[in-house]
């Protein structure tokens, strides 16, 4: 006889949902479909040579040392140049207060795993990232969402939701995803604030941060955190933890994501690490450091801008010729996406079926919402991702949209 | 002010513990210690040259692929390709029970996501594998432990715990970690029957299979299973959950093992996964691939098994010509590990303290056990990995822990 294997789940199993994102990929995956529904870089953007190079390199004179088994806490000159990297925008640590993790995924997994007790309230915007929603309800993690505009998250609304005590709150400061919106610096010296004032950490998910296409780059969190210490102290203390990735900066095939946090917070997710999976893949990391190194990064990460910047720009300019004037979307100043409102009345959801119709896909904004959020309101949302498509491609599914999209409003018109 | 972060751990991550390995680990890397402590394979017989083919190949023609997101479950051809390669130890699969995981360890931490709610109790072997430990105990696992001897598990001493309801059983049938021993054939038949009839899921762990020095090749535990059920009856169903991995036959640095399991159960750990790290590394899966293909992992695995064959003959001749007639160990007919049982009185932790001052390591025995079992009995034990150092180290090493055990001994002796 056979063990019925769902007898045997647990709790938390019993409770995990596969992602939209993920069923939804399987659909879009045909040829003929133009999709904005992944979070695809473009892969016309991968440093493939200078990979090919860092190959060469890493197994001419150290192959022993990238296949072999390594620290659970990351390739030591990665983390170090990782910390040079990042003080560029500020962010001062040294190796101790870096663990590079399998891409920023791990990093939100591990952070669940650390922080969450079964019912423990985590303060997310609304929307936020889907993956860190899925991460954090592993671990039985309950929300309080808070509304975001075009300044990023309101804070003007977060203390009473502070007030209802969350273990800590998850914010994406730039180019929000799925918002495409950037907290404004005001509003980040108020976040770090009422973080202080009512004793809960901030996690600040930054992976689209180098992807600025205009304007200035505005101050982490974690810096303006550390500007409110008295000076001296040192980075042993703090109430912000940051991440950040080489998903959409290098390559996302690497998973190759890392935490920047005080040395005690970086020892105990290193022993969650450990029982996670020992160590991210020492070869991935050792070609990461390769390439990335001798500021070759920062060149690679001038030409993506200008490539994206570009696709932006035709899916706004493009979304302006065609949408119905019912239709309104953020104007993203970086990253890879941008999020569209429907007029009332459009469920998001029915709309991708009229919108498959005509080969073209999106995410519907259902599942970037946490479960305390109005499912009407969700409904009205979509995610677009501009960076993956080529500019030609974009002209035309964003023609095809918003043939759905009107095609779909003469639908619910009285007759 | 700055949040006091251990305030805000969860009871998970303050029962999390480093590992002892680790620790030891840092001590051991001193170039004048001979350490036997870790778990290493030898570097010398990484497949570096063929692993540079492989990124020349991979880079030349997919690199857009290869550098991108991929599937949770892990890239199809490799799943393929591994279920050609486990279909000739009978395991018949097809890529839909197949997950590539960021190495075993991901795949332990996966099942004990899956299966386990805290207080729930797993029924492991003991001595067993403390990486798996460390993975179950972060879900919240009570351990039954069932003694092992030269043939394995002890089956004939499993009915009362098997009453006690544990959820799975955690076995690791060949050549295991840290016993070096294998588990009989009839012992074999034995465990499957008895899972059936109390309706215990086997979770069958075999990272060392293919390393096999002497003797036939064994049954794995998931064929025997579902050699008893009707025939035609598919891959659907099972009592067993089979891993096995990269990390002994290629390369522990790219961080790829794999789970067979009902398709079901496969999905379920899938969506877990995403949760986890979205998928492993596309790079490091093309890589194994194309480095795995056309048969050159069974060739590969030929020259690895004659260079470990003789460090273990080495070893076994160095222990039996400098070891005091007090001191006994398993004879392991594959595998990296052997293990020793000290005379009664002696304590492993102690006798490391005294190996280190002859510039030798090993890994006291307690930290392979669960619990549940004898402190006193765990620490008349020690590791010795064969793998790593060459045998030349190895019989110095070995000199060197045989001066340190007669020394402890000497101590121990009434004047």
């Amino acid at each position: 006889m056979s063990i019925a294997w769902t007898s045997c789940y647990s709790d938390r199993a019993t409770g995990a949902k596969s992602s939209i994102i993920r069923e939804l990929l399987r659909v879009t995956q045909r040829p003929e479909i133009i999709s904005f529904a992944g979070g695809l870089p473009a892969s016309e953007v991968f440093p493939t040579e200078r990979v090919r190079e860092a190959c060469r390199s890493a197994l001419e004179d150290k192959a022993g040392m990238a296949l072999q088994y390594g620290e659970t806490e990351g390739y030591r000159p990665l983390r170090e140049m990782i910390a040079r990297h990042i003080a560029r925008y500020g962010i001062k640590a040294s190796e101790e207060n870096i663990l590079i993790t399998t891409g920023s995924q791990q990093a939100l997994d591990l952070i669940g795993k650390l922080l969450i007790n079964r019912g423990d309230r985590v303060l997310v915007e609304a929307p936020t990232y889907l993956g860190a929603l899925q991460a954090f309800s592993t671990y039985g993690a309950q929300y309080v969402s808070v509304p975001t505009d075009e300044d990023g998250l309101r804070v003007d609304l977060l203390e009473g939701p502070l007030r209802s005590g969350p273990k800590f709150m998850y914010v994406l400061p730039n180019f929000q995803n799925p918002g495409g919106t950037t907290l404004s610096e005001p509003r980040r010296r108020a976040l770090v604030q009422l973080a202080e004032r009512y004793c809960v950490p901030i996690i600040e998910d930054d992976p689209y941060g180098q992807l600025r296409y205009e304007g200035e780059h505005l101050t982490p969190l974690v810096v303006l955190d550390r500007g409110r210490r008295p000076r001296g102290e040192d980075f042993n203390l703090g109430n912000v933890i940051y991440l950040s990735s080489f998903s959409k900066t290098l390559s996302p095939g690497l998973r190759l994501g890392w935490v920047v946090a005080p040395p005690d917070v970086i020892a105990k997710l290193a022993q969650l690490k450990q029982a996670a999976d020992l160590h991210t893949s020492t070869f991935t990391q050792v070609i990461a450091y390769e390439v990335a190194r001798e500021n070759y990064l920062d060149e690679h990460v001038k030409k993506i801008r200008a490539v994206y910047r570009e696709r932006r720009d035709v899916m706004l300019e493009a979304l302006a010729r065609e949408m119905p004037p019912e239709v309104a979307w953020t104007h993203p100043k970086g990253g890879l996406f941008l999020w569209v409102t429907l007029p009332e009345g459009i469920d998001a959801n029915e709309l991708f079926q009229e919108a498959l119709k005509q080969q073209v896909a999106f995410v519907p904004g259902e599942s970037f919402f946490a479960p305390d959020c109005s499912r009407q309101e969700a409904n009205r949302h979509l995610r677009l991702n501009f960076s993956n498509a080529n500019p030609e491609r974009i002209r035309e599914g964003i023609r095809r949209l918003s043939l759905a999209v009107k095609a779909h409003l003469r639908e619910l018109q009285p007759a």
